[in-house]
């Protein structure tokens, strides 16, 4: 399996809303076996996202698909940025489709 | 719901090991909607947990339960340090029980 853990920043005042368009933009996609969007609470503007995905490769193809592409459009104005990314390798746990 | 993200460094060569302890504790724990362990692909000691909770007191009570105890009595000897602890709100995304 392939995961990531990522700290996204949004635009002041803008957070809200693109927690709303991450969430919308990750029904079933291939491969996706979690993606989970959280707020910080010690830090208003950030959100973290943590993912995890059959294959790298599979989350690669994500990215150019139309419905994300489209999200991804939307959302690039209110991102402020991009603090932390962080590839892993889950190897189970619970909450996971079985393998 | 309440999360966590957590990085946890093995004592050298006991990785695999804490690993498979840290998998076994994480049966069904009431409360308990997601809780993936995952090795750092850049850093051959350290694990990545990430867990998502109903609520911060369903993660406190966990901590006691027996079995959880047991499980942390034999991970303590092969568990070399905690390095990040960040606590999240989730609010959602794929892969988690509808709430």
């Amino acid at each position: 399996m392939y995961g990531l853990i990522g700290k996204m920043r949004a635009q002041p005042g803008k957070r809200d809303e693109l927690v709303g368009l991450l969430r919308e933009a990750t029904g079933a996609l291939p491969g996706c076996l979690s993606y989970i969007v959280a707020r910080d609470p010690a830090d208003t503007t950030a959100i973290w996202i943590t993912e995890v995905w059959t294959d790298a490769d599979s989350h690669k193809a994500s990215l150019t698909l139309p419905d994300v592409q489209a999200a991804i459009a939307r959302a690039r104005p209110i991102i402020a940025g991009f603090e932390v990314q962080i590839e892993t390798e889950p190897v189970g746990g619970f909450g996971l489709p079985e393998a």
